[in-house]
């Protein structure tokens, strides 16, 4: 009778302080946005099995949460497989659901439709500190815009709310699935093996040139090709400031001019419109995992925080596959977990240095001199520094701080 | 290949129109309850499937979305019925979570602990029109509060809240477990059947007083006690102004005299703390379904809305049967969808009406002579005699706005 207290596997409960954040950050997303005009929406946390296998889920569908029939429709003895006794199972994604949804509510919906989704996805990864298997995706999606003006709308609406959320000096990484691959093209590899290039090259800021160019020879790759390819990249760090010119002078006639003229166009104009401090950088050896995307792809990149914080991009095939009527489509996914733990980290450090400046007067009125100072890396050689100027007790507060953090 | 574009049988999707008004039901509940001491926390979506058949869920336990073991730990040879597959479902209510959130986290939580949950749960219930197998539920509990501050808050925070949201004229109907059972006894039912009484009970508002005594004798129930407790609300209907001392009277010791004064002493304090144009009224025919509850019950009517509406109770016997340390505890669960849907309706209303005031604005610029008026029953005779004072052409506009609804 007894209830087991932990939450399921993989799975948190959120305590009041989280929260706080949580729909501090909540509050701020749907006001920047609807200040866009993007609309706010919901599906159901549960879809038809059949739509999340639908292949547009990419390694998602290896991870779902499978709900199994129920009454008469599960039968035991009849089941050759897993999927003969599920009929449903919870959504990995936001964007599965939203093609969904568009197909199924088209009439009622404006043209272009900006949509704007909050809420929690399922996937049944390895459990691993940090991540978990319910979390909060938000996505803001524009579905029958073309141009330009779709990505330079939510690149705009993406920043300015990183921006109230007190985050600057962060970058937005751009790249085209059409640049990359011309520049694979004009590298000389097949066709049919671009996947295979791009997702060594996504493993750049890792590995590095030459491990990138190991890699490529390891899969059978041509020796040129691999030199080739790695010398638009190296050429690429004397053009800093003209790089999306520089590959488009190299490749020549790989490259359409108005796929270039096109990203160089919403570069200007987010860095025109721009409400918070950041870069939009062209960065070509930006991958993005996902298939389903066609054009123009972006991430953010924080400082405080390594690896992606959020991304997306132009998928103009996705609704048509789905629904047989082609329609535009881009989208970007801010990431809210990520977001919420930046936040959170800061606020422990905040209340953690209001205690360490009480400690330290209460230290004071006692008459003794009391110095609050940041630790450097190499904290030997400062303790020494401090010991020749008289201090002789130290705390290790930082430390704790980051425990605790 | 193609997307399935319904929803998932039974659940559905949500409209910009709709969640404009769930989020602004949403803010409403978050600002007033916050500002009632209530702090925002949140449970996973998915429990362990034991903590969701531990008896606590009543019927709701038959209606679990339940969801599939995955890997190795999914072996169909050896499966010998639903529940060796399953290790997790979806919750169908936000008290069992909250219970199993407690116990894990009663460290770190403020004592008395007062939570707001908003978020879905799910029930296959067999789909029926506006009754949806995924709907979200608006849950505020004390937990640590043994005397009835805790009744007078939730009462007082929920009834403020509803009178943000612009409803009036509304009743808070309560009861009592214990006085439910006082007058049982007092009646001569023996204690085991009980329960089987208070069902009979409960269908007093469809089936009448005669109803309640023919299906307590078909039951099995002596005459004698149907009787003599059918007595105790008939003479209910004498005293409507004093009710809860009339019965208190009426049955004498069979009901301890603390019972009586706490039960009365909420009702005397909501009303005089009230923020909303509502009222309190003592329903001993009131039973509320959840075997759990121990104490105080109670629930919303609201005039424009037949049924209930939201409730709640005390359930201070939950906690210790699920960690072993007994801690008092009591709820209030708000309508929520019924709210949103009531709003949804007068919203749509609201426009309707603009446009026909519009609408009789230019007929009246074109000379013509423009009586709006509300629609009658009797549709037919409010015709004729709109007809003897001369007008003669109709535009039935209220159906129209219904059926929109």
């Amino acid at each position: 009778m007894a209830l087991s207290k932990k939450p399921t596997t993989g799975m948190k409960d959120i305590l009041p302080q989280e929260m706080k954040i949580r729909d501090y950050v909540i509050s701020v997303i749907q006001e920047t946005y609807a200040q866009f005009g993007f609309t706010h929406i919901e599906t159901p946390c549960v879809e038809n099995i059949e739509n999340l296998n639908c292949k547009a889920g990419g390694e998602n569908e290896k991870l779902i949460f499978k709900i199994m029939k129920r009454g008469e429709k599960f039968n035991l003895e009849t089941a050759k497989e897993e999927n003969d006794l599920a009929d449903s199972g919870l959504r990995y994604d936001l964007t599965v659901p939203l093609v969904r949804f568009y197909s199924n509510n088209v009439a009622s919906l404006p043209n272009p439709f900006k949509a704007l989704q909050i809420g929690p996805v399922w996937r049944a990864d390895r459990p691993q500190r940090g991540r978990y298997r319910q979390f909060y995706q938000c996505d803001i999606d524009i579905l029958g815009e073309a141009s330009n003006l779709a990505e330079i709308e939510l690149i705009t609406a993406t920043t300015t709310t990183l921006g109230k959320l007190g985050f600057k000096n962060f970058e937005i990484r751009i790249n085209e699935r059409r640049i990359l691959k011309a520049m694979a093209a004009y590298a000389g590899f097949e066709a049919d093996r671009y996947d295979e290039v791009f997702i060594i090259l996504d493993k750049m800021d890792k590995i590095g040139m030459d491990g990138v160019r190991e890699d490529l020879i390891n899969h059978g790759f041509e020796e040129a090709s691999a030199d080739k390819y790695l010398a638009l990249f190296s050429g690429l760090e004397e053009h800093k400031n003209d790089g999306l010119k520089y590959i488009a002078d190299t490749i020549g006639d790989y490259l359409d001019a108005d796929v270039k003229d096109n990203l160089s166009e919403i570069i200007t104009s987010v860095e025109a419109a721009k409400a918070a401090a950041f870069e939009v950088v062209f960065d070509p050896t930006l991958v993005r995992g996902m298939s389903y995307y066609t054009g123009t792809i972006f991430e953010i990149a924080i400082p405080e925080f390594g690896g992606s914080c959020g991304g997306g991009g132009r998928y103009d095939e996705m609704v048509g596959k789905f629904t047989g009527q082609s329609v535009p489509a881009c989208g970007f996914s801010i990431g809210f977990e990520r977001i919420v733990l930046l936040l959170l980290e800061k606020g422990i450090v905040g209340d953690r240095l209001s205690e360490i400046m009480k400690e330290a007067a209460d230290e004071r009125a006692k008459g003794k001199q009391v110095l609050v100072s940041r630790m450097n890396k190499n904290k030997k050689f400062q303790k020494e520094q401090l010991e020749t100027w008289g201090y002789h007790e130290f705390r290790d507060f930082y430390k704790e701080a980051l425990k605790n953090g």
